[in-house]
C-alpha cells in the first residue's frame, strides 16, 4: 500500500455514523474519500459529506455519499484533507491542487481537522514547497510585480496547456516560491491585508490530529494548542 | 446644477494631458466620467483610462475614452471616484454600487486619489451608510451567521428581482448596517482576516484630495497624512 493510500484509510476511520464530514481535495485525500465510499456501501455508514472542491464533489457523488453545501450545515464534525507541508510546531500549507480557498472555508466551520500526510510532508519549518496565493485576476500583474519587489519569486500558475489556471472561485494562483517560511503568522497577515488577495495557503493553528503515512505503518498525532 | 455633477465637473479639471486616470463607478463619477469625455472630444484631452467596474467601461467606450486594464499599465496617476460616506479625518466606505473590488485594486496602484461628493456624505463618524463586504459565495451563509452574532446586522444584497446581487467579480455582497464605526483600521483588519471575505468598503488612508459639491459651488480639501 502507498503511504498516502495507508494514511487516507487511517483517517477513515475517525468518521463515525451521522456526521457532517468536510472532504479534503487531492492525491491523499482521494484515498480517504474512497475509503468513506466503501464504508457506507459496505458497512451502512451513514454521513453527509461537504466536498471542497469540484473534483472532490464528482468523486464524492460517484461514490454515493450524500453531499450538503457549507451553507446548508450549521458546522462541520470532521474535515480530512491532505497538507503540502506540516512544520514541526503543525503549521501547515496547502493549495497545490488549487482548491485552498474552498478548503480553508470548510476547515474554518469545522470542530475538527485532520490531516493526512505522507512521511515526505514533515519538514522543520515551512516553505519549501511554493505557497500558493489565490487572487482576483484584476490586478494580478501589480501583485506579480509587488511580490516579486518583495523578493517572493512568485509565478503565476498555468496549466499543462499553459494557459492560466483557474480555480473553483474563479480566480488565479500566484504561487510564491520562498523556500523558508521565517514567520508564517506574519506572513499571512501580510498576505490578509493586500487588496487583490483573495486567500492564502498558510492553514494556521487549524489541524487537530495528523495521520503520517510511513514506512512502519501509519503513525497518529495529536496536536495540542 | 446638481451637487453630484458640480463635483464631478470640478475633479475633472485635474486631468491632464498625458495621465493615465483611474476612473471610478456610480452616480457622483458618472458626470466626471462624462466630463472627461467631453474635454477629449471638444479641448483634444489626450488620457488612458483605467476603469473600476464594467458599468464605467461601457460609459467611457461610448464617449471614446481609451482604456487599458490594470494590469497593463505600470501605474495610475490619478483615480477619480466617488464615495458613500467621509469622516472627519477622511476614512471612507464605498461600495454602495457594489464595485469596491476593482475601485480598491484600481486605488491601491493609484499615486492621487480624488474622492467626489455632494456634502450629504460628510460625516462625523463612518458607519450610517451600511458597509459592504464582498464575499465568496460558498460559505456566505456562514458568514452571515458570524455576522450576526457579532451584532453587525448583516444583510446579503439582493436585486430588485429578488436575486443575489454578484459582482464584477463573481462574488457576493454583505452589507453591514453598524450605525457607528468607531475603529475603522481595527474593523478593516479583522474582515481583513476572514476566511471568505474578499475585500470590504472601508478606505483607509487612501484619499488625497476630497471635491465637495454644496449650495455655494465646489469645495475642495486636500488631505495631508
Amino acid at each position: 500500500m502507498n503511504l498516502k493510500q495507508m494514511a487516507g484509510i487511517e483517517a477513515a476511520k475517525y468518521v463515525e455514523d451521522g456526521m457532517i464530514v468536510g472532504l479534503g481535495t487531492g492525491s491523499t485525500a482521494k484515498f480517504m474519500v474512497d475509503e468513506v465510499g466503501r464504508r457506507i456501501k459496505e458497512e451502512g455508514l451513514s454521513i453527509t459529506g461537504v466536498t471542497t472542491s469540484k473534483e472532490t464533489e464528482r468523486q464524492a457523488q460517484s461514490l454515493g455519499i450524500p453531499l450538503k453545501s457549507i451553507d446548508d450545515v450549521p458546522y462541520v464534525d470532521l474535515t480530512i484533507d491532505g497538507a503540502d507541508e506540516i512544520s514541526a510546531d503543525f503549521q501547515g500549507t496547502k493549495g497545490g491542487g488549487a482548491a485552498l480557498l474552498f478548503e480553508k472555508i470548510v476547515a474554518t466551520y469545522s470542530k475538527k481537522c485532520i490531516w493526512i500526510v505522507d512521511e515526505s510532508k514533515m519538514v522543520e519549518k515551512l516553505g519549501k514547497f511554493p505557497l500558493p496565493v489565490e487572487v482576483v485576476p484584476y490586478g494580478s500583474q501589480q501583485l506579480l510585480h509587488l511580490f516579486e519587489k518583495k523578493g517572493y519569486s512568485p509565478v503565476l500558475r498555468t496549466a499543462a496547456d499553459d494557459s492560466t489556471v483557474i480555480t473553483d472561485g474563479g480566480h488565479y494562483i500566484i504561487d510564491l516560491h520562498l523556500q523558508k517560511i521565517e514567520d508564517p503568522i506574519a506572513l499571512g497577515t501580510y498576505l490578509d491585508q493586500l487588496v487583490g488577495v483573495v486567500e492564502h495557503g498558510l492553514f494556521l493553528d487549524v489541524v487537530t490530529t495528523v495521520i503520517v503515512g510511513g514506512e512502519n505503518g501509519p503513525k497518529t498525532i495529536e496536536v495540542s494548542r
